[in-house]
């Protein structure tokens, strides 16, 4: 047996006994003649005793031992004379009286301390030393508890967990497909599953009634910095449902969630929002709600005052920061900086500040007097000390440059709390997105996403305006997952594809599988799924996803620890029927 | 709302209430002026009556309903005249006062009943409605029951699920890889995990102390009966352990999931055979334990009376079938063709009856006396009544076309009841396996398996003596699970590596990040894998792991339902700078 206790396991009602720890050298040190050694494993830390007085072989023993070595001993627990109040077995150590070295170590590249001095690129080729880290080590503690309350929580309302293939078709939509050659069937391919969402859809064909997955979906796309081709989903499906019922079994899931890992508990019900009104008032269909700064459409208090910007914008817009009137000229600066960066894109910033004197400097002063500006504070409801931001343009493009810089203010002025958590609920999405190039309407969410009832006669005479019972869950600006219900009836279905400029024969080769279920009796359902990866990381209050992934791949794809994709043998190339022709 | 109650709710004590309920027409039938619905769904079946008295609209429209339609119906619960006694719902009907047709159903291919009309091909082509039937979706409850209760003891027991990436790399061994052509990547490419085997261990090194995933794996190769190209393994890691400490806790979650998901209690503790005993008493490395017929070595009472096949062979196997001496001619040659065929391969089976009335008939009676059969009967402990088969050739292919004729007696006598169930450690598997084609050992489990101490020095100058610490549950003559206590010690690894006759580059090129990851401290380890898509089948009393699986694939790696593997447009082709190439 290598062990009696795990190192976070002994306190002082084990003092007198003897025990056996085994794990790793976090670090030794010396200090009047003993040694002292932290030893580590997954469940904590405990500090180990060698004494000259006792044994002076053991000693010299263990003053050689290196930064994670790992060592086995075995001796009396006694209590510290000099507690320590961090850790949980902080008033105990081991007088050790007998050493053995497991395995020796080589200096790792990089600290295994909470904070370490190791860069990304470095820490992902050593993941498997970032992950002794406490910080990481914890992260995937929450991923795990998580999981599996999730399933606690919809085995308790009746899921079925169904496992769905791997290896499935690809689709001439499927253009970012990850593809798999057949060696058994050559030229052939399988695809690998951007999400099952036809499996589940045929899973309710079945009668399944309620489904759910914690599922790796796949993805060959340019990565941004916040994506994985490979990513996990919690996707769900029920049937005989409406909207409101899913919103309730999903609002209960993540309540539990929060409540059962985090102690958080939300009170009364999630609030909702259309997509219409969060665009409007925060130019986001994933509003952080933790703080104000709505915007507010200042058109009316702007124009004709013969500033042309404003006069040409088809859309002004205002948000006030809270008691930033004293910003410096260096600090606005730096702002219409940031906003003029491409990633936003703005091509400037009008700021006026209202002093606390009840005066107004703005950097518009040349087109707006005094009285102006305080219609400006009147309508935003800017007060003494505060500080309005304008930006105008078209109502697409201002808003998302708008909310930009909400986020980036948020920021700025630490309203983004990464321990408070406000769900939105984002309802009633537009059906139909125009496509400019393509020239056409494709599906916002689905194409089997069904329309609202009372707009479905808008279908035929104005498609743009027609709403979805489609809904997303945002939480501090990040959507945590989305769905929609599903159309369950043919006519409606065929309607819709034609909308979408489908051929009947494309609409068959496509969907082909799916609408002959769907003609041998399909329930009502519809559904929603969750994105593993970024509801762990805003649970753990973080931006980035890629720390609660235990084995992550780079921008580039790549995984830098195993170094894959690589190239492969002709021999294996042969054997598939295919050749490698770089373009 | 579709429903107040699903169509497995109502009881007596429901009777008088308004309810609504959905779901599929099972069958309808009239009597007497009276329609009858069967209306179906996951959760069960409940009577609807519709009488011409109340409705005769109603009830023309219920008369008109196809088999499969999905209808939500409105009424009070009655308590039924003529109950019936299968179903729980049986007592009570629903008296009909508004039905909606929610989707008509064209009829299906095969009926939707615990025993179908539909052969393999088309059930796997409609799996959506295979599903539907009873007698599937009990299958894939059992599977969805089991996964979560591997998950509830594992966590119970403090192993942490953690998800190991799809996207790895192929290694030049991995002949059966799936592999992944990369986009961005061009010419590169990704393999898909035939199992997480070095990921595991990674984390070992990471700490994490005691892992398990419940995960795909993927293997193109060529698919014999029961096999399929993505399984489900049941994966677990676990550090500072020993082979005990492996056995107890996996021997503790068969008994868990065992008890939770069949109610079946196991007694005491798991029987274990080595696998030279299983070997030699059963042919076999996971022997059937739930009948007898050992096999027993019969060169003693055989050699030197003249029949040649048996003076030339290795080896003399005799069996005994209890009770049979009264198998007629027929039966008896209708069993040598048996065992004659190419999937075992023998070239005869000698018999010896021993009849009731202590005299003896064998197929030998030419070479052997009474006598002689006698001695056989002593040996191999037949009785009066009693049939002995024996079979004789080279020792590896003697044993196992003996253990497939005992296999194949137990189910012609009935000793193989899919309702009980016997597990058995198969231990001390040898460490190296010869191959003859390549002239060199390889290992038989993994090379990352460690020998047994006590048989290290053997390495150097007998290795195919070398048992190794590694260990397979078998149940009922299927292997569940097997695994290993790995190498850690860096020494031992490159003795191993040499044996397997890697050169230090080729071992470099194959494991050099696990090995460059052991650098650093790789703390003593081992693990198991069970095969979830097998472990449930056999849960389930059954020999095929198709139904247990919601979207099979068939023998020839073709999902036949969605048409996959599939040809792809030469732009995706392009895309991933690839040309197909056919050989």
């Amino acid at each position: 047996m290598y062990r009696t206790h795990t190192c976070g396991e002994l306190r002082l009602s084990d003092v007198g006994n003897q025990v056996t720890l085994s794990g790793w050298v976090q670090r030794t040190r010396e200090m009047g003649g003993m040694t002292f050694v932290d030893l580590r494993d997954r469940y904590g830390i405990t500090q180990l005793a060698f004494s000259t007085e006792d044994n002076e072989e053991l000693n010299q023993k263990a003053r050689k031992l290196g930064r994670e070595f790992v060592i086995q001993v075995k001796g009396k627990v006694i209590e510290r004379s000099s507690k320590n109040n961090i850790i949980p077995t902080g008033e105990v150590e081991i007088i050790v009286s007998e050493l053995n070295i497991l395995n020796s170590a080589k200096t790792p590249p990089f600290t295994i301390e909470n904070e370490t001095d190791g860069g990304d690129e470095l820490r992902m080729k050593y993941r498997y030393l970032d992950i002794r880290r406490k910080a990481i080590l914890d992260k995937l503690r929450l991923r795990n508890k998580v999981s599996l309350e999730t399933r606690k929580y919809l085995d308790g309302v009746d899921f079925m967990d169904i496992e769905t293939p791997y290896l499935i078709k690809s689709t001439p939509e499927g253009a970012r497909d990850f593809v798999v050659p057949s060696r058994m069937n050559q030229g052939e391919f399988y695809a690998l599953p951007q999400s099952p969402q036809t499996f589940k859809q045929l899973l309710m064909v079945s009668g399944i009634d309620k489904y759910y997955q914690i599922v790796r979906c796949f993805r060959d796309e340019d990565l941004r910095a916040d994506r994985q081709p490979e990513f996990t989903q919690i996707d769900c499906e029920m049937s005989f449902v409406e909207q409101e019922d899913i919103l309730n079994t999903f609002e209960g899931m993540i309540k539990h969630l929060f409540k059962s890992c985090r102690d958080v508990e939300f009170k009364g019900d999630f609030p909702r929002m259309t997509y219409a009104d969060a665009m409007e008032m925060y130019g986001s269909d994933k509003p952080d709600i933790r703080f104000g700064m709505e915007f507010k459409d200042m058109n009316s208090v702007t124009k004709d005052k013969g500033f042309k910007i404003f006069d040409d914008a088809e859309l002004v817009l205002g948000i006030v920061a809270e008691d930033c009137a004293i910003y410096t000229r260096k600090q606005l600066d730096a702002l219409t900086k940031w906003v003029q960066r491409p990633q936003v894109g703005a091509k400037g910033l009008v700021y006026a500040k209202y002093n606390d004197d009840g005066t107004f400097k703005s950097s518009v002063d040349k087109f707006y007097s005094q009285e102006d500006l305080q219609e400006w504070a009147d309508l935003t409801g800017a007060k003494p000390g505060d500080l309005m931001f304008i930006m105008s343009g078209d109502t697409d493009k201002v808003r998302s440059q708008m909310s930009d810089l909400r986020l980036h203010m948020g920021d700025e002025l630490g309203l983004r709390n990464p321990n408070v958590f406000k769900p939105l609920w984002v309802m009633d999405f537009p059906l139909l997105e125009w496509d400019e190039e393509a020239n056409r309407f494709h599906a916002m969410h689905h194409p089997f996403t069904s329309p609202k009832a009372e707009d479905i006669a808008l279908l035929e005479t104005d498609p743009g305006k027609v709403r979805a019972n489609a809904y997303d869950l945002a939480m501090n600006g990040v959507e945590l997952g989305g769905g929609s219900i599903r159309i369950h009836d043919k006519t409606l279905q065929a309607t819709m594809l034609k909308l979408l400029g489908f051929t009947e024969e494309e609409a068959n080769k496509q969907f082909g599988f799916l609408m002959d279920a769907f003609e041998f009796g399909a329930p009502p359902h519809g559904g929603i799924a969750f994105g593993l990866d970024r509801l762990v990381a805003t649970m753990g209050g973080s931006d980035s996803i890629r720390d609660y992934i235990a084995f992550p791949k780079n921008n580039s794809g790549r995984d830098v620890m195993i170094d894959a994709p690589a190239t492969i043998d002709n021999e294996q190339l042969k054997e598939l029927g295919l050749l490698v022709n770089l373009q």
